[in-house]
């Protein structure tokens, strides 16, 4: 009995690794009508940083998406102009380029979309339009340069900058992180511990979700939690945003969540939609008995963690892009 | 009579010329208890650019001197934690390092002392205290490996953090513009404008008090307003903020402040101690009537304006700091 277990479960395991998800691409794909350029990368790294297109001046894009650090803020909730919350925590940016829609509740198709959101949106970025922001940008010469550069003469537009900022966000990109080396060949790249912990997470289904290279569900929605509990429902509140149907107001939708990626997880806590969990042990616990309906044993635990820091890829060198001023006057924000 | 006169200015103006400030040095002398050092500068750029030195986690030095532009936040005050905003305007960390005194009232002796400041004013970055910063840090595994390639082991302290700042600032200096080139020797460096502007900024005294290199005086206080106006008062309010003597409580000091660089002025609107003046030309106007007691013709104030765009230096490239995470957990902010 012993061994045909053993044999069930090395079969298993065998199938289950077969499906393990590829390395990260070093490129991600543009869309027909964004290809990328050095041009417009350069022009949305500074887009990106320049905090004036926020009402008050004072939050860019980076501010809740810190490309110096693990592409968010590192806080439960983002705050925003006037240090306003929201009830969502900042989804990374790093490798959102692999993500098929974006939001927590994929509410927009393409990183071109996303880009418009935050900057109008009241408690984020909390410009009045975006005709203000394009007003704004054109007041600014050095930016008339850049958007020629990158879309010819007079083209500073809403369409043209979030096209920039997702070229630039298109380069964000982490590879080589120790799982890609490790399913590139280099078997001594994970630990002992990590391919115990990555072997653990096939096994329990963490990956079925968690699939394709960016460990994403490349798109697919899955609910959260799967198993409600009252006890954990109390304590981080997570059935209070309706998710996915707060957009479609569909029942259908309700609690449907946009499946995050893993890589980078172990740099973007708080975790969950709401950033209401501290720790990455205390996550993969609460995603053990909400999703699976599975107490995870300790061992477990501490191995799908250490595995889960096997994805923290390299981050590319980046200089800091110059934010052209207006030479002798305020933009007046 | 007008030979004499003429004769007379033109020796005036030579002696003055040969009073020109120098060009801008390439580095900043460091304190004898701090030499600059690589480990010191890349740590220091990491803490400059890290928002989790504010109690909110969103506020670093670098929101209200900004290093991606003129070294400041574009705004007539700053909005530190909380939206909480003071009566003075950010002044620019560029060449700061050249300052004898910091902040506008002179409190502080150098970048050392003037980088401790603002992580625990209330209304800036928020921090109840230096203590908790430095645990904070401390919760930092990455901040423990800079801390100790800078200044040895287990070296987390108020101290070294802010001698890491001041090494990183000193390196932030914008040598080679125009007004520099000239002054070296290439005379086509700055146009007929630019030099008939610098003629005039002598004559009138301009570089009387903006004297030096950095065009700051080298450490001196001067009164403003000079010459109190009721009508700018009603609508600048210069008077209502008592600037040294707010520190020193002594009567001779009020209405003090630290002179003021005016290399990269064109960048760093809006002007003045409060930022309440949004151009430059305004600026140039309100200071030969406040201090000069002057009304400056107009072709004199865009001739000024046109030699202080040559104070625009060339900003050294600057790779982003990767700012260490607490991996698989929060900072706590």
């Amino acid at each position: 009995m012993f061994r045909l277990t053993a044999l069930v479960s090395a079969l298993a395991l065998t199938a289950s690794m077969a499906a393990m998800a590829d390395a990260l691409p070093t490129t991600a794909p543009a869309p027909a009508d964004n290809p990328t350029t050095p041009e417009k990368v350069e022009l949305g790294k500074m887009l990106y940083h320049d905090p004036r297109l926020s009402s008050t001046g004072t939050v860019s894009c980076a501010s809740c998406h810190n490309v110096m650090a693990g592409g968010e803020d590192s806080r439960p909730n983002s705050m925003g102009v006037r240090a306003q919350t929201g009830g969502r925590s900042a989804p990374t940016v790093w490798n959102a380029a692999f993500n098929a829609v974006q939001f927590w509740d994929g509410r927009a198709a393409s990183l071109e979309e996303q880009a418009a959101g935050p900057v109008t949106n009241p408690i984020e970025m909390g410009m009045k339009s975006w005709d203000d922001v394009v007003a704004r940008l054109k007041t600014i010469k050095g930016y008339q340069h850049a958007f020629e550069a990158a879309f010819g003469k007079d083209s500073i537009s809403k369409d043209n900058a979030t096209k920039a900022i997702a070229a630039y966000e298109r380069t964000l990109i982490t590879p080589n992180s120790a799982y890609d080396k490790y399913v590139k060949g280099d078997k001594a790249a994970m630990s002992a511990q990590q391919v115990r912990g990555m072997n653990k997470a096939v096994e329990l289904g963490c990956t079925s979700c968690h699939s394709g290279p960016a460990f994403n569900g490349s798109g697919s929605y899955q609910k959260f939690p799967m198993h409600p509990n009252g006890y954990f429902e109390a304590q981080y509140h997570f059935s209070k945003d309706l998710g996915r149907a707060e957009v479609t107001k569909q029942d259908s939708d309700k609690h449907l969540w946009k499946v995050p990626t893993l890589r980078n997880i172990a740099l973007t806590a708080p975790y969950m939609h709401n950033g209401a969990v501290p720790t990455l042990d205390k996550a993969v616990r609460l995603m053990g008995k909400l999703q699976l309906d599975t107490i995870l044993e300790d061992d477990d635990v501490a191995d799908i963690v250490a595995f889960l820091t096997a994805l923290t890829g390299e981050f590319p060198e980046q200089t800091m892009p110059r934010l052209p001023g207006t030479p002798g006057a305020t933009f007046n924000p």
